[in-house]
């Protein structure tokens, strides 16, 4: 169900930092539900649209301090490196300071070290840090049943559940500050392989002269069974490769993965050759702003 | 439902060889619904049990050739060699020759070339294959819910149903000889690569400080969601590695997976890197007798 007004969001101010495909629809939930959104986008274009659903538009990260001060700001930017400018950077959300008591809620795959970073950041400031990330693409920041992966305090994730209640259906607790990544990350691990093996699946029924379409139905239900084979296969038989979910962020994903995989020393070949395989697919072929399941063109050449 | 009596298979004479895991509750089906079953085993026990349920033993598998003449042989051995061996070898079913009007269901997962060579000298005599895989595991077998992946000619698919409505829930015709077995080796390659997916997702939260149980529930229902997330998951946050589905069977099945793959020339550096997991874990770590979930067992070294 589309949130309606919430009690709990009645007049709270929140900042919004990036209104891409998942933070447009999320920032409008928000609003829709009571707050007092102020957003900010670095192109102009979102911003006008979400002020013209009736949010505060303002011209730059530190404009959203002035009016929500100790409140909550929301980021959702495509890259660890852009939300520490965002947040800490020079003209970024806390040029002027982290005010004491306020606390930013990071809806974005973010890395995992330095999420960790910025909290601490955030702890000696006296305000506080939560990592949401979410799974359920656009269609599930339209909807508003996105599932949450929430790390950070009790305290911090407490003050934060009104909002994610609002752009979500599923919220989990995961654990201090990080883990909601870690857990992001895992889920990606399993999304980017799992596409891998049901392209080639797939793929090695068509050259070996059997229906992929038909394949795809007898697999359905059996050990087999994934959200990936239902939704993705069904592109991949169709060969319609819109996005969706662009190749260009899971090959981000699948970078972040690797990372953290090395500095917990589990590094494997596994990781490697996926890794290897979605920098084939974005970077050599120059499929990235295909959806993620057209890793399927890799096994038709 | 279990079957009960099914008038289509009434005095029905069917041979059935292998009475595995798999092979004796399928022919203890067979029999309940009021086939006349005889069988052959390569050990005595599992023929001597189904014996004492009422079956008729033979001690050869060309000893099936008397009774069964040109009816139904069904067949679930666990190697192409071996089926090619018990069928047509010295001592084989067809010793004396392959009676016209025969057909022959092989239930095992058989390599597809074989599947397409056996299928060819059974038209040359006038009688058929059907290659019906299985999937759903000796639970599955034990319950007659097993999804059924078959190939044949019309004719034979035909004749073969009623017995294959008898032991599964699901039976998809897809095609010509081997392309049931084609169908099974995708349905495996995509087990075989979400078993390693999910194996490493969950020892990377571990690694990484979050609890795995809470992660396999956070990705439940999302876009990570598969049988093997649910199933193999759990086995894998408990460390309960019992059989159920052996490694070595799916070791068995990722080589057929990667001769299938080299002969329509699609072989694939993931292929490559699934066979040399399988093959550390099965040959170099000796851990062929665990379930494949145990696969897990990889990322803890």
């Amino acid at each position: 169900m589309l949130p309606v007004t919430d009690m709990r969001l009645q007049g709270r101010k929140i900042g919004f930092a990036g209104l891409g495909n998942m933070g447009a629809p999320m920032a409008r939930h928000l609003h829709n539900a009571g707050a007092v959104v102020h957003v900010w986008n670095r192109s102009e274009a979102p911003a006008k649209t979400a002020e013209e659903f009736g949010m505060k538009r303002v011209e730059q990260p530190a404009g959203l301090t002035g009016p929500i001060g100790s409140g909550i700001y929301c980021v959702n930017l495509t890259h660890t490196v852009v939300v520490e400018e965002v947040v800490f950077g020079k003209g970024g959300i806390f040029k002027e300071g982290i005010p004491a008591g306020s606390l930013v809620i990071d809806l974005g795959t973010t890395g995992v070290s330095g999420t960790r970073d910025f909290a601490q950041r955030m702890y000696e400031a006296g305000a506080g840090w939560v990592d949401a990330p979410v799974s359920g693409g656009q269609v599930g920041a339209e909807a508003a049943n996105l599932t949450i992966m929430a790390g950070g305090r009790d305290s911090d994730i407490l003050k934060a559940t009104p909002l994610l209640e609002v752009i979500g259906e599923k919220i989990t607790h995961m654990g201090e500050a990080g883990s909601g990544q870690v857990t992001k990350l895992a889920n990606q691990l399993i999304v980017a392989q799992t596409i891998d093996a049901v392209a080639q699946a797939l793929r090695l029924a068509e050259l070996a002269g059997v229906d992929s379409a038909k394949v795809r139905d007898a697999l359905r239900g059996g050990f087999a069974e994934s959200r990936i084979l239902d939704l993705h296969g069904e592109r991949m038989v169709n060969r319609d490769f819109a996005p969706g979910g662009r190749s260009t962020y899971q090959l981000k994903d699948v970078r972040m993965i690797c990372e953290l995989a090395a500095e917990v020393g589990m590094d494997s070949p596994t990781l490697q050759n996926c890794l290897h395989q979605w920098v084939k697919f974005v970077e050599e072929k120059g499929f990235g702003e295909l959806d993620h399941s057209g890793l399927f063109r890799l096994y038709e050449c």
